[in-house]
Parts: C-alpha cells; sequence; structure tokens
C-alpha cells in the first residue's frame, strides 16, 4: 500500500499533540494525550505509541503511514534524543532515545524528532507562507523566543543539531535583563510574552504614567493587547518597545544569513496590528543599505489549532 | 586532457593576485597584475585574460585547467556580477558582469566568483584546518571585519548572494562608533586593523596613562603589536578589549549556526598570542551553556602569501 501519510505529534509540558496528517498539510485525525504526570520516559512511550495506533485504527489508514516526526524541547534531530528538557518531567534528568523508543513501540515505524521551533519552520515551508522559499527565519514568539532556520532549502541544525537559539542572542549588552538561561541581555528577556509582561510591569514602576494596565494585578502580554485594544497609550508604547527591539535583532539575523523572509509565529506574533510597523522601521534603520525595505515579515499562515501538529509532522517527509 | 588544475584569481583594488593551483593547492604558478589605475570593466577583463593566458602559457599546462575562481569585493555567487564595489575604480558605478566576460575572454572556460571572505572559508575547507569540516564560520580580521558561513558543508549565500556580513552586526548598540557602511556600532568598527588604531587613539586621548603608543604620529594595528610586543601595558589592554568583544561577537554567531568552529584569517589574526585567551574567555562566558568550551577557536593554516588565490581557486572545484 501507498505510504501516503505521515503522523506529526508535538510534545510539550502538559501534553503530546498527536495528529495524522496527508500531503495537502490537511489534519485528518488528531488527540491529545495528557503527559503532565509522567515520570518515566518508557512509560511515556509506551502510552504514547498506544495513543498513535488507536488514532491510526480510528481512521482506518494502517500501512498507509510513512514515517512520524516529533517536535520535542531539546530534541536533537542527528541523534534522535531528548537531552535535559527541563520542562519534561521524564526527560529532565538524563538523555532519553526518544526517537528509537517510540521506533520500537511502533513497529518499526521511522521516527524523526527536532525541536519545535525547527518543527514551525519546516511546517510553514511545507504547508505554509515559506512554500517554496529556500531561504528563510522563523521566530516563534511565545512564552520564550525560539527560532528555526532555513538555508538553502535545509532546516540548520549546526554541527551538535542544536543550532538556532536566536533568542538567546544578546540583544542588551550591559545591564541586560536576567534570562532563565544564565546569561543577561537575551532576546528573549525583552520581546517574548513574560518580556513583554516585564516591560509593562518596569514602565508602570519607573513613571507616573497614567494606564488602563494600572488595573491589573499580575499583568501578561494579552493584557497589554486588551489594553492597546482599549486605546491605552502606555499599552501601545510597550509594542512599539517590543517591535523595535525585535527589528534591532532582526537585522543582524540579516546580516548572517541574508533570508527571503522573516517570519513570525505564536501568541506574539498574533499582535501584528501593534508590532508590524516598528519592527519593519527598525529592522530596515538597522540593517546594512544593501538589504533595507527588501526582506520581507510575514506571518505564519497554519491554522493555529493545527499548526504544531503540522510542524511536527513535515519532518515525516523528509524519511526516504 | 584531464582538466586537473584551477586558476585562482584575488581581484583587489590595487591588484589581481593570479595562480595555477592543483588538488593538493599548491600554486604552481603565480603573477601579480597591478590594477589601480583601470577604469574601464572590458579593458580590466581583457588584461586579466591576457595575463592568465600567459601563465598558462608560461606553465605549459593549456587544457588542464577546469575553470577560474575569483575572490571579488562585493561579487555575488548567484549572478558573477560586481555589484558597487567602491574600491574597484572600474566596477564602481553599476553592476559588471564580470563571471560572463571573463569566461568569454577566455575562451569559455568556467568561471565563478565569490566575495573574499567567502572565498577564504572555501580555501580553508578545501586545504586548510576546515578540511572535514561541516559548519564553521571564518572570520577575516583584516583593514575591515569580513566573514564567510559554512553550513551543511556549503558556504552560505543567502537568498541574493550576499550573505555572510558579520562585520556589520551591531555590537555597540547605543552611541557606537560610525561604520563606514552608514551604520553605527558595526563588529568592524572595534575589530579590525583600523577599529583597533581607533581604540588605541580614544584611550590615549582619554586616559594619562603612560605608553610607548604616545611616540607614534600616526598609529596602525601593527604600531599597537609591537608596543605589546615591547611590553606596554596599554596596548595590551587594547588587544584585550578587541578580543572581549570579538568573544561577545562570537557567542552571538554560535547561538546562530551552531559551528565547529571559529576559524580567524588576516591580518589582525596574526595577533594571536594577545588575542586568543581575550576572545576564548569572554565567548565561553557569553554563550549558551550547552556550547560552552565546546567550540573551538582555530587560525588559518594557509601560507599567507597563497591563501587568497587559493581561496579564490577552491571555488573553480566546485565547477562540474
Amino acid at each position: 500500500m501507498n505510504k501516503d501519510l505521515v503522523i506529526g505529534v508535538d510534545v510539550g509540558g502538559q501534553s503530546a499533540k498527536c495528529g495524522i496528517v496527508d500531503m495537502m498539510g490537511t489534519v485528518l485525525k488528531q488527540t491529545v494525550m495528557r503527559s503532565e504526570n509522567y515520570t518515566d520516559a518508557q512509560q511515556y512511550v509506551d502510552d504514547l505509541a498506544a495513543t498513535l495506533k488507536q488514532i491510526i485504527k480510528d481512521a482506518d489508514v494502517a500501512g498507509r503511514i510513512r514515517g512520524i516526526g516529533m517536535g520535542v524541547p531539546n530534541g536533537n534531530y542527528y541523534t534522535g534524543e531528548i537531552e535535559n528538557a527541563v520542562n519534561l518531567k521524564w526527560a529532565n534528568k538524563s538523555k532519553v532515545k526518544f526517537a528509537d523508543m517510540l521506533q520500537k513501540a511502533m513497529g518499526g515505524i521511522p521516527v524523526k524528532l527536532t525541536n519545535d521551533a525547527n518543527a514551525a519552520a519546516l511546517g510553514e515551508m511545507t504547508y505554509g507562507v515559506a512554500k517554496g522559499m529556500k531561504d528563510f527565519i522563523m521566530i516563534t514568539l511565545g512564552t520564550g523566543v525560539g527560532s528555526g532556520i532555513v538555508i538553502n532549502g535545509q532546516v540548520v541544525y549546526g554541527h551538535d543539531g542544536f543550532a538556532g537559539e536566536l533568542g538567546h542572542t544578546t540583544l542588551v549588552r550591559h545591564n541586560g535583563r536576567l534570562c532563565n538561561c544564565g546569561k543577561t541581555g537575551c532576546l528573549e528577556t525583552y520581546c517574548s510574552a513574560l518580556g513583554i509582561a516585564r516591560t509593562a510591569r518596569e514602565w508602570l514602576e519607573m513613571t507616573d504614567e497614567p494606564s488602563l494596565l494600572r488595573n491589573y494585578e499580575e499583568i501578561s502580554a494579552k493584557d497589554v493587547k486588551d489594553a492597546a485594544d482599549e486605546g491605552d497609550n502606555l499599552a501601545k508604547k510597550i509594542f512599539d518597545y517590543t517591535g523595535t527591539l525585535l527589528g534591532e535583532a532582526f537585522a543582524d539575523f540579516i546580516e548572517f544569513s541574508a533570508p527571503e523572509a522573516i517570519i513570525l509565529f505564536g501568541g506574539v506574533a498574533r499582535n501584528r496590528e501593534y508590532l508590524d510597523e516598528p519592527i519593519k522601521k527598525s529592522m530596515n534603520a538597522n540593517v546594512l543599505p544593501l538589504w533595507r525595505n527588501k526582506v520581507k515579515l510575514l506571518y505564519t499562515a497554519l491554522k493555529e489549532s493545527d499548526a504544531a501538529i503540522l510542524g511536527a509532522s513535515a519532518l515525516a517527509w523528509e524519511i526516504k
């Protein structure tokens, strides 16, 4: 029978989102496995395999699965291992040979994995706005800032499989904000959802400017968006600032790999109406003249509920 | 007859260095064409072709030349054109279809070109310390700072052919030094030979610290090296500072492409004894923990007099 389908699995701390996908990027069947309580990798793998076998059966597509692609925090494309993923209780102590284990549990169906940002880039290239592009950078703006870099039609994995940590490039070199990674001044500490909330808290403390945000107890990036939607000036200035910083960082990324486009993805990217203009302005002001107004700033075209599964599934099409 | 040789041409403002190279990286024959007075591209091409034909004849290797590779300022790998090269009087006004013109003048011998930093990276990968490496970054520290990035065994040209302008990534984001490119704070304004001289002048003005450098009229990077060799403390501190800045920049480059090594090339790289330690210290302090003490810092292994020709020649081996 023709192997005309793939499975995509997006592995997160709380759950694993699983779906069967066809070549057009249609998710034929999907399901979610709750996973916050797993502490043992083998148990996790066994239950994930059972879940996948069930949706294969439900969709009546046994024999048609070419392979399984997974987006996994700290997933190493070359080795198929997970290395010290702090948010996965079943994989935060030592290396887990995740791809091998799942492949065995699935009766030999080939398994490939990479980190979630690389998966997102592959998904965009396979099914989304990056279709036909050979050089682009995908930036995921969520709780953190991740990136998937595509050069010459290939995701950049680097010498060790972990390339593309653009969220941890240094944006503010002196007296920058402390990052979870232990460094200071990382892009992520300013331009992630948490970074935006941090900017809001700092600015509210430092100024007396009236703002709707003063009514919130614990401010989130979503609150800043809501306030901006209400016309709040401080909230808009926070997005201006965030966009300006993103543009400065993007200018350096362009100088590295001269991409056709930078593509934004993730919760924070939904604030396009507030971020688009300051990003473009700052990116073009900070990049070498030869790239000024030449690099596109795009936003993901994938349906949000499917995006994580599609990204992961895209990896499985590479399997010969 | 077997096409077992290539020609490398390093095109500069003052001269074109030309050489016939075999597969082992031996320069069988070389010559230099003075070129500072050319203002017409066709004249330049015709005379360069005559020069090349002469060394082919002198070396008695007619029929054995597989192709010609050239390292050219602002050379575009994809199109074979030179675009607004400010230092070439015969190519600073409009685009010059340099590769096509030379190929025609050479009776059809295939010609490929790229910029000099990419050529250096190819040379190192073909004949030097990067032999067998698939992921590395070559940094040329000369009058300016250039770079050639290799990912997955291929030089990164980017969407438009101009990728790898790492000398113009922003090192100092606010109140940085003005760069020739029009931006401020570029890595090149601090860590090139001119940048080092600029640091020396600034520090001599800002402090009263005694230094041998106070005896020089116009300070060059070479003077700083000579003073350091004499034990001059200020000169040594200038190298410490330069190395620290380079290390900070390299940390971000590593976060982009996770290379196996960063390889230094060019006049300033000869100050290895003063730069090596501060670069390593700063690079490892500023990079994500996962790459700490894992990325090699290497220096070119190519003989200096041959390096530019070898780099350019390496491009010609790609010709099928």
